[in-house]
């Protein structure tokens, strides 16, 4: 195991009726401002939940934030948190919108020039944030109960992510029903998410961590089993609260805590969302299956376990088995109806030359748990996922 | 899964070599009382870590705390907390020296009659203590990660916990390496304490939480593997950092959320301590294998999981699977080192009608999950491990 500090005082308030302690958790003697998205909270009920639960109190509402949250919306609300001086801010929605709300919160106390500049320069870090609490309505990021946002910015097609204790939520409630009124494509796309960023912590190399691999083996075989009842009848209490809590555990530092972490899956596929606006789990169903064919012989020995323990492939060679897990990976995210090539998002091999540029040019040597993954062998895993 | 609240920011300060860090975790603009226990960290060089990770701060030192820490040795310390204006208490020891130092930091500030009305009284809760630090040195208790304290007061041969988020650690640093010095008898007891909490939390009655239920496994599955190999190479380092993690775990709140809970091989196993001084860990190796039996009807569907997922048994009856369940769990037991019959330890069915009168005279009905085991059963319990 490897040394580590582990730090997570968020506090989860989880079930079915817990909006309902919203008053107790948000100050009372502040501005507040409401953050949401596209406004499905106003369809599945929970907007009036929040009202509900905040009788008096002065709520400020900033709707609008979009999947893969714009710079330049969020912006505007940094105008208004600076404004009206705002002291809370709650997001109200799915990992979009909190990741949103944490570069909100973050940029309205920026003293730099401009707040961009934290999610570009990593030498800068983010110490002071407006405090944050969210209702999280869509299982997939783990933003709930992590330091980690994403924004997006339209004028340069850049998607650059930042990571601060600051801006750890308060407080975040997951209620499992918010679940029963969402998308299957929505569903769909918090397994594959949740199940990638297992991945990312996990299929590494081993380094002797028993309790981080099982747990990591715990919430992937969770998600497998889960993430198609919850496709197949949205409204089954159990299946939503199991996929929910899997996928908090899934990004909450816990299980990468001690070991190795890949990420690289995540670096290439921002860029597909970047260039071609495609949703983010999308462009990890991508590009794993991709990296877990280049990069077989130094993930072999987890890549033999992840078979194993997940898939329960345990006959054949070594080269048959790591075969049959690809297949396997491949094959369950297909089977939640998500692509795994890009030409079933009419992307071609154009985009390729497009990606490795832009690689070069931030003068990326490699990616990956060894800093291996070098930029011709992007090219290779895009190739082989054309 | 049941509705759950989950708040943990003990900041976990993991590895070799962490202790250096303590000056930067710290505070240096009070006094520290720098609390341990019968001199182990004299003889690990602990001590002497601790003092050169902390030049020119204001350390007194408060030594002697007990196993089973006394209500009388710590209302000493209490005193001198008082006296001494200590802004910050630093527990350097096993978990008997932080939860010791748990009872101190709470009862300095505690503003009713006697500190001890907060063990027996209920309905009073610890809402303010003098904040803490921790340096954990046997992986055992969880103590490090968790909000509890259990105190001994002799005068009246009582063993009773308190728990409080007032008094979880702002830090605590765990250093393997501690683990290289401890007595073969002291592994053993960490071993068992932990097995036994994640089974309090685990061997109850399903409620559909796969995660909670996979995690439980995976540090069960994980303590049988390593702690036999601590227990045979003490040097072994990352045998003792997944000991020492796997201890962490089994008591941090995680594997116990939402989930319900047992607690009555504790409850019955602190009387034993209480009237007879017999560790812990000792207690619980005596008291589990009764309640197994006892309430195999009760527990059925949870025990069959665990001897299957723990255990590897599959084959036979239910009634064939679970015998073997409770006889591979003792064979565990006893094989690092741990008596599980009364006898063992010179007790014999006299003690049964103590410990039963006591918990009549608490006006105790039942305890465990259900709240279904009556002090006959207890007695039951009993009779089966003389």
């Amino acid at each position: 195991m490897q040394n580590f500090e582990f730090y997570n005082p968020v506090n989860i308030v989880f079930g079915q009726g817990q909006i309902r302690k919203l008053g107790k958790l948000v100050p009372n003697d502040t501005k507040i401002m409401l953050a949401y998205g596209g406004g499905s909270i106003f369809k599945n009920g929970v907007y009036d939940q929040v009202k509900a639960a905040l009788p008096g109190y002065h709520l400020i509402e900033f709707g609008g934030i979009e999947p893969n949250p714009h710079y330049e919306t969020l912006m505007k609300a940094v105008e208004i948190v600076k404004t009206e001086k705002i002291g809370f801010i709650l997001a109200v929605g799915g990992g979009s919108v909190l990741d949103g709300v944490k570069f909100i919160a973050a940029a309205a106390l920026w003293v730099g020039e401009d707040p961009w500049e934290f999610l570009t320069n990593r030498s800068l870090t983010v110490t002071r944030a407006i405090p944050i609490g969210s209702i999280i309505t869509l299982p997939a990021t783990g933003s709930e109960m992590n330091g980690n946002s994403v924004v997006t910015r339209l004028s340069t097609q850049e998607k650059l992510a930042f990571n601060a204790d600051a801006v750890l939520p308060v407080f975040s409630i997951l209620d499992p029903t918010t679940v029963f009124s969402l998308p299957e494509k929505q569903v769909a796309n918090g397994v594959v998410d949740a199940f990638v960023h297992v991945i990312e912590q996990y299929l590494t190399y081993p380094v002797n961590s028993p309790i981080q691999d099982r747990f990591a083996e715990s919430i992937l075989v969770t998600l497998v089993e889960e993430g198609p009842k919850v496709l197949a009848n949205r409204t089954d209490y159990d299946s939503a609260a199991n996929f929910m809590w899997a996928a908090t555990m899934a990004l909450n530092g816990l299980i990468g805590a001690g070991v190795p972490q890949d990420w690289a899956t995540h670096t290439i596929g921002h860029e597909l969302t970047a260039f071609y606006n495609i949703d983010h789990a999308r462009t990890l169903a991508i590009v794993l299956p991709g990296i877990m064919q280049v990069k077989r012989e130094s993930k072999q020995e987890k890549l033999l376990q992840f078979g194993e323990r997940v898939w329960g492939i345990k006959a054949g060679t070594s080269d048959e088995r790591i075969d049959a897990t690809i297949a396997r990976t491949v094959a369950f995210f297909e089977s939640v109806g998500i692509p795994t090539k890009l030409s079933a998002y009419n992307i071609g091999s154009d985009f390729i030359k497009v990606v490795c540029d832009r690689f070069i040019q931030r003068g990326i040597k490699g990616i990956g748990e060894r800093g291996d993954l070098t930029v011709p062998q992007i090219a290779e895993v895009l190739t082989l996922q054309l």
